[in-house]
């Protein structure tokens, strides 16, 4: 399947969610690989994620989902990033050795599946109902545990970046959770290694133009605050 | 690297919380690629996660985590199938196409990061203390909510299987949260495709041998319950 084959509409709820970390984490990897792409807000205060027109996109209503030029609807980050590095195997997102693609999807999956899912908007409503500083308490209580256990993981994988010294699909779960971590007041001064790799990437194009502030639909204030 | 150097030391939590599903997931890779392992069971109540010698093997302190022959601690579940897949193609538990394999992936992935997470005993404790039925009610309102939007990606993708007529990683992940399912008195009968594709799965014997009562920790009484 040819690269450009793969270049396509990014379902993305920046509109009004518009740190959501699971959709940048796709516009990083797209970045990184030089794919060019059609980006599509989903307003989730409208409600569109729960639409007749993109459920039959993303049966779960949720973002990100990327449309491929075949017209093939693709959901889950991590499995979008899979399906990317496939097709467009030029700038590897995985290193070489199965060991040390274990170790890359072993930090992504801590991150997409112990430590994002406790502190989404869904359940941060379900646990906290309209109360702003219970939300707060809860996405801070599970993030801070998470990033304890990330940042051992770290201390035995990283060079530079997640996995020695090369940049990975760990990298780009990384930056957008720590930006989520300084959203709900984490205490990163415990997590060194975090917050110097997350440092260095952010000096990088690709995590800075896929960065929530650096989109079209990202209110304006926003816009002035980003570098 | 042949595949007789994964054959391994499987840490699963099975000893109480023997109906742990990520760790059944990689049992039943296992099971199906004809891989030998030794299983160790993590005593969650005695606190074993927490020991200084098993979050040598995982810092997070969670199950599961696989020890290769060279004395490599892999963890999670999703990153352990992807390294067994790379290591012993034989009997593939991903599809060929990479537009099939990112459905594979985004059934795992919608299990693994959209449902199981926010049933987790951890999370159960967080959100409901010692009220079992609090737990319960979190439990069972997350999972239907995830196998609805699942049940419609299947009706997209499923063959005799939940992608194809062909056993991948996602059946691995399915049979494992029906399970959990059932526990957290979910309705079954809104989802008769999940229930189609489970019973399906459960009359072979890589699912069966894996099943958590059949367990050498499993309880007597679980172990008479079982088929």
């Amino acid at each position: 399947m040819a690269s450009e084959e793969v270049e396509s509409y990014l379902y993305s709820e920046e509109a009004i969610y518009f740190r959501s970390s699971a959709s940048w984490r796709v516009r990083i990897a797209l970045e990184w690989k030089g794919i060019d792409y059609e980006y599509r807000n989903v307003d989730l205060v409208k409600g569109t994620q729960q639409s007749e027109e993109y459920l039959k996109i993303n049966p779960t209503g949720k973002v990100p989902a990327l449309i491929t030029k075949e017209g093939k609807a693709l959901t889950q980050s991590e499995a979008i990033l899979e399906y990317i590095e496939e097709i467009k195997p030029e700038r590897p997102m995985l290193p070489k050795g199965a060991i040390h693609r274990a170790q890359v999807r072993a930090i992504t999956q801590t991150i997409a599946c112990d430590i994002h899912p406790l502190q989404n908007l869904g359940v941060l409503i379900h646990a906290g109902g309209s109360d702003q500083e219970k939300r707060v308490e809860w996405a801070n209580y599970w993030i801070t545990k998470g990033f304890t256990g990330l940042e051992v993981m770290l201390e035995q994988y990283a060079g530079t970046y997640c996995v020695g010294d090369h940049i990975t699909m760990a990298d780009m779960f990384l930056v957008p959770m720590v930006y989520n971590a300084q959203r709900y007041k984490v205490d990163m001064k415990a997590f060194p290694l975090i917050t110097r790799i997350s440092n260095t990437l952010m000096t990088l194009p690709e995590f800075q133009n896929s960065h929530p502030a650096n989109q079209p639909d990202a209110p304006e204030e926003m816009k002035n605050s980003a570098k």
